[in-house]
């Protein structure tokens, strides 16, 4: 199914990918060129597992700017956040029986996650973001089991994949406290919090009052360019130098070239205007789609209004299966991902997950009439 | 002690890098700038986790002419052959006890299979490599205890680190025969089999007859550049269907960008031009540690004599400590791997590895001069 949804006749909501047009491929072009007529031996040799120096210190300043104080020693390198999962889960999840996500979630953490046969325990989510309370009376139940506490608690606090909901800032403070109290490292990925097209910045959890010791992860994947494959893990001393150990012996180190080519983009070029840039034509995107979602789809259909990232989450009414309305939609040549794929326990078949950041507004509002059409027809049946 | 050895004024046979002043940057400018002006969406954005597919193309290829007969859905693109260690151990090691490893073997190996806490089984080498008697007689052993059989056999059986020895094609056939009756699955890693300079080439074990279920490991990093991160693995579709659901989950896929660019660079440049310069620079190189050690060294020490790769195994009288000469040696301003660092069991104490291929030929004259200066002072005082 995956495969028909990436023919060039349907137009997809299905993916998670930044729109290719927005690479500043000039700009990355000049920066490979620069690194490898200065530095080229350096560039293609073996690097330290924890990173190019330089831009670990780059990262420290950067994170400044969002709140998050660290150090240098404090950052470690990977390919991609996908990556630091993989570490974290290899590293946090040893022996540990549980951890506690959001439902739903992103697949990926899941995936990480899953390859240590941890359970998983969902904590259902509001307009604020996860419910601390419900993750109180979940603990409160695992715990008088006698069980284990969970492993950790994973968080995409701003813009959620897939919900595109952001925890408020009171709810952060709960979720610190509780994470606090119950001695689970709390572990916060974020790939989309500079992608911000309305409202007020919300901190980090890692820049809270209480969140020193959370565990952040963060990407040039949605800012940049995912193809590049890089990320980063800010995380105390005790659980970098773990996680260095595990690094090394999943891949030495990451690639040595692209780190010092993103450093130098970085150094070089104005990344405000390009991230300004980038919100401005993702902001347009959200809003066809949320137009066009008020527009064309019926008054029983719900979605969120996500204030930036990429994804906006439709709930349908009880009953109905997205999955089936998934085969109907591919037919008319237009696609998403149905609601199961970010729950482990089958929950979420009455909801959807559309993206609006890989596709532009004017096939946003085609796509969208197909999908309402294919809506419509579908309640009707049932 | 590690950060010593790097200091300018050291000498040092430590490391295993492949000599930076050998790297095509060059090339490898034009190379990635010929993808980011012609491809750059494409490099920038997500790509398959199996790898790019005309790069599997290209390796199926370029395997034929070694004798490897493979299909480009056979081979998954890895960064670097480290993390096709990691997610061969991932795959194949789950709940099983033990693996069957050279002794010495790449410490990076047994670092990826140790996160497992997989069991070592070391079998004893000797000139024709790992000896196939010995390994029937262990896993005898580890089958009469009713544990379960090993989850893998790793080798490097060609120019092996630490030790330079290759194991003979008679032996070859004896280990596949082995492996086959016991049906455990055969690992060969392969980063230097291009970096022959002396001798006839014998046949990867996945070229000879037999070999064909068992898988290989590849890499660019000896041949090309380390610091790109770029490797694969051969396996049986069963296997790779497997790890390619473990390398989504480790981190998504390999660099786009470098995948395009290397096998740019492969298609547009004289690669066996390269790899003659690299053999005459490396053979020199050889030469020259091999002649220092015949000169200065007492009669009493033994070392291989590697017809490839990047390393020579030094083995002192029973009763040397190598960590002892080591604080001398660096004392002298020259530094090498003692000997235990390959064994999971604190054997090879009276054991040293040399590496030959980043050191200039009159540096390496002028470090083994120390360090035999080291040996000799040593071995008057015990």
């Amino acid at each position: 199914m995956l495969a028909v949804s990436t023919q060039p006749d349907v137009i997809s909501f299905a993916g998670g990918l930044p729109a290719p047009e927005l690479f500043p491929v000039d700009d990355l072009r000049a920066a490979f060129d620069a690194v490898l007529s200065t530095d080229g031996p350096g560039a293609l040799q073996y690097g330290p597992t924890e990173g190019y120096a330089p831009l670990r210190a780059y990262l420290t300043n950067r994170l400044a700017h969002r709140g998050i104080m660290t150090k240098p020693e404090d950052i470690l390198i990977t390919s991609g956040s996908q990556q630091g999962l993989d570490l974290l889960s290899k590293v946090l999840l040893h022996a540990r029986p549980s951890v506690l996500v959001e439902a739903p979630s992103y697949v990926g953490a899941l995936q990480a996650f899953a390859s240590h046969e941890s359970r998983y325990l969902a904590v259902p989510m509001d307009d604020q973001g996860m419910c601390v309370e419900s993750a109180t009376q979940m603990l409160n139940h695992v715990m008088s089991t006698s069980e284990d506490r969970p492993a950790l608690l994973y968080t995409i606090a701003t813009f959620q994949n897939p919900s595109g909901v952001t925890i408020s800032r009171e709810r952060r403070l709960a979720l610190l406290e509780f994470c606090a109290a119950q001695q689970i490292p709390l572990v916060e990925d974020d790939p989309y919090g500079e992608l911000r097209y309305e409202g007020e910045e919300v901190p980090p959890l890692r820049a809270l009052p209480g969140g020193e010791e959370t565990i952040y992860l963060g990407t040039f994947s949605k800012i940049l360019a995912p193809g590049l494959r890089l990320g980063w893990i800010v995380a105390p001393q005790s659980v970098i130098a773990r996680l260095v150990i595990s690094k090394q012996a999943a891949d030495l180190h990451t690639d040595s070239l692209v780190q010092r080519a993103v450093l130098h983009y970085c150094m070089h070029t104005d990344i405000e205007e390009h991230l300004s840039h980038l919100r401005a034509v993702y902001r347009s995107r959200r809003d066809a789609m949320l137009s066009a979602l008020a527009d064309y789809f019926p008054s029983e259909v719900k979605w969120t209004r996500p204030d930036g990232g990429f994804f906006i989450w439709v709930t349908f009414p009880e009953g109905t299966d997205t999955r089936a309305l998934f085969a109907e939609a591919l037919a008319q040549r237009v696609a998403f991902v149905p609601g199961t794929a970010f729950f482990m326990d089958h929950l979420g078949s009455n909801c959807l997950r559309l993206n609006f950041s890989h596709v532009e507004p004017a096939r946003i509002v085609e796509g969208m009439q197909r999908l309402a059409k294919v809506v419509t027809a579908h309640s009707s049946k049932t």
